[in-house]
């Protein structure tokens, strides 16, 4: 098969350089200034995808200035118009393509499909968070994981594959959800279930409390808990879960991991796209 | 707060029991074989539910011929009776109604809740069914669990429970599933994912087979491939996983492990309902 | 390679079954009655051992009345007649020999090892008798270990592998220790550790009571603290560890487990004798 | 009490402020230059010992150049003009003293105990140390720990905690010793068990090889096997487990990660000394 990969970070990189080992042939656009191991050869004009059987486009595939997401490039890539170019009879792979990328791949007529919706990349993107979310800990705290006191708030696949890792090294875990079925499942592992809305006073007894909601749930008003040697750490994206103004002002240190596991362990991270366009292909070809 | 418990299995009778013990009144109706230590006195009449606040029906709400479920009973009770004769104030809580009973409580204007919908309560009895295959597991099987291949059909929330379980004590365990998605969140927890539509000579080499899923997957098709030294438990209701016929014709042993949790831990399984029932009442009463 | 067996349990005529399997000659004496499938044919005179290159004697190598372990036997065996007669150039491995078997066998000038005294062997009983502790568990209790809070006495290597598991099914687990070194260890691996010789009122807040250890641990002064709703499960070979008649006047509920892992596993306990024979065999051989 | 505390590194320093926080009188020497938070005054001669329960010496005793261990002082202190001025009715506690410290402090016929013999600390230790092996291999790895390919040389107590948890993170791990009991307890946890001795071509099947023996076992020509793309780590002591020349010129990625956990856990590692400091003078006055 032959694959044209058209800008992306260093998971993508690691994801051409990964197919190519896997013996298929690679054709790369806006990676232009990837490490030279990884990516041997770069294309000068995205026509190189035309006869490409898969295009995978970078995740997400915009950069927050509405531009192609390839830091990875010496230059800027219009996003719109590299889709207009884009052959129509290969599969087109985008992670997170957001609204007006998806209205115009329908319109171009393209097979265009979001891998960021797929259920295996969600599960192991989210495995491969919770182990990054260890190391900013381990990295972070003068206490061992064992024996300390932790809470993770929100019980989505995040918060679920973080709590497990967290009890079996030793910690004693708390993790809070909003139902009596979350509780449950929080139970069934093991761990103490608490009721996000109503956390208080008991947010003062941990030595580390971890952020998974992608929501303002820790305010001023929990905040005041909080002792000064609790480590704080946010997984969640822009705007994060706790009100940091706040924490600034009650001088509460508070971690903001974004970006992982793309920078905390970017080799598997390409790997979960791989399998996952791998995926794809298979179920587009077999019917499914 | 004051309790009408009406028919049930043992679990019921540990529910009864429980609820007394933490100070509520309760009143039985159809327990009148409970062991005397956990259900003191019965009534004679489903009259003595009047001022109940909250009427406990069995799970299921009816036995095999359309009766109350009510193995504990000497007599024979007619469901449909109860169901008219019920206080309209009470919040009713019965397990699996059935379409028929279900109606029939909307039309009379009771105030229905089926607790067996509940993901409290199917999460945990998930947890305890699978605690409980780990008994059956154990018992019949002539290897320690350690070190031994075991093949989980299906990952629903038993499959799920069960396979981190065997995994824990040792197992080389497989789990096979019927989408990228699960088969993501099996290799997560450190198992082998599978795809049951596909599974074929590698039944060949497990030591034990436990099915979990609702259907007949494991047809005399795939039976040929089973050695007569696996052990095979079938964890699903009616009509179970395996084709027993054919099994039976080919000399697999097949254990049918029905009544899982009911049996092996009768009273975690009423703390369950317990648990869950009162959930319901707090809920309808904060008005959530 | 060519092994003579002789006498033994269940687990010793798998051995042989296991050895044969394997591609080795093998010769049974005293193993008559054991099953055919296992043992297809049982020489009627020790003699028959008179070529081989290894000798297996039972575990342990005498019974009770002093005669050899035999019960798969229609006939009483004369061990020190048996010993007489075995070759001097085989490997002779006998499990806890006693002190006048290991005599007589040094003044034959046999090449005997007490295959009891290997760690492996040791190391693998304990996990097996771990897990049978846990089927007897299952299998005895109306709860789940889920939740549930036990207390292991001792932290042998059977201690230490059951307190290991049964955390990981979910339980609650305290282990009692009689040194500081070993309620360090306890910690590491998340249980609780109280120290043995204190234990007093807290045994009332256990579910389930293990003891592990051989020696009288649980007196009568221990037990007036246990109820009568907890789960007494005894470990240990004679007298035991729960003193068992004053147990009985309290109407204290104790299974005394013993035989395992003959008994829950037989197949994995052959195995791990083999995996020490030829352990055995290879470090001789070897010159280790 | 009052405590004496001497010397030592940031984890003596936290177990002052420690000790303090748990209401102990405590005099500090030789921690001049620690963190003001943690030790609010220092004395200004050793003498100020005089009136102590319990003196406490560093981990190690003495430093590289023969003189007390004071890193967190502006001066250089002699440890035997110390120790002749130490009060004979106290307990002295210090780690790894050396045959000179231990020698002397006998003839001076003080109450000397090493901590570092105690099984509790170096229990606890290594546990500490295993999870700080775990953030230096999160650190400096691009895969994660999940589903990769570890090799831990050794079984002592850190090889031991270390495999756990590196199982319980998802590893593939393979653990390697030097006889057949610890083969059997490798096996019992769930991990593969090789042959130090023997390691050989499967070296270049590990994604990462973690060394824990205190010898140089990983020489030029187990070396040669390992590719480049394997991260390795070494957590022994001087003079290390691996080669280190062979492999720098053989281009081999080796992490040296020595103070662990001084470096990763101080917290932790000051209050497992106060701990067993605390068990040392319990013992003392019980006469065990």
């Amino acid at each position: 098969m032959k694959f044209a990969i058209i800008g992306g970070d260093m998971r993508i990189a690691r994801l051409a350089n990964m197919l190519e080992a896997d013996g298929h042939e690679v054709c790369c656009y806006g990676l232009d200034e990837a490490p030279a191991d990884l990516v041997k050869s770069c294309a000068l004009s995205v026509c190189a995808a035309d006869d490409a059987d898969c295009v995978i486009l970078p995740l997400p595939v915009l950069n927050m200035r509405g531009g192609l997401n390839a830091p990875l490039s010496a230059f800027n890539h219009d996003a719109e118009e590299i889709l207009r170019k884009l052959p129509k009879k290969a599969i087109i792979c985008g992670g997170m393509p957001g609204d007006k990328i998806s209205k115009m791949a329908e319109e171009l007529g393209l097979d265009f499909v979001d891998y960021f919706k797929r259920e295996e990349l969600v599960a192991l993107n989210a495995l491969a968070t919770a182990e990054g979310a260890i190391s900013v800990l381990l990295r972070n705290s003068p206490i061992t994981i064992w024996e300390s006191r932790v809470l993770v708030v929100g019980f989505g696949r995040i918060g679920n594959m973080l709590a497990s890792r967290l009890r079996a090294l030793g910690a004693h875990v708390s993790v809070s959800a909003r139902n009596a079925g979350d509780m449950a499942y929080i139970r069934a592992m093991g761990c103490a279930a608490l009721d996000t809305r109503t956390l208080g006073a008991e947010l003062g007894s941990f030595d580390t409390i971890i952020n998974t909601v992608p929501a303002r749930v820790i305010g001023r008003d929990k905040l005041k808990y909080i002792s000064k040697n609790t480590l704080c750490i946010d997984l969640a994206s822009r705007p994060g879960g706790f009100d940091f103004e706040a924490a600034r002002e009650m001088d509460i240190n508070i971690i903001w991991a974004l970006g992982l596991p793309a920078e905390t362990a970017p080799v598997t991270a390409g790997k979960i796209i791989k399998e996952t366009v791998l995926n794809i292909i298979k179920e587009k070809r077999s019917g499914i």
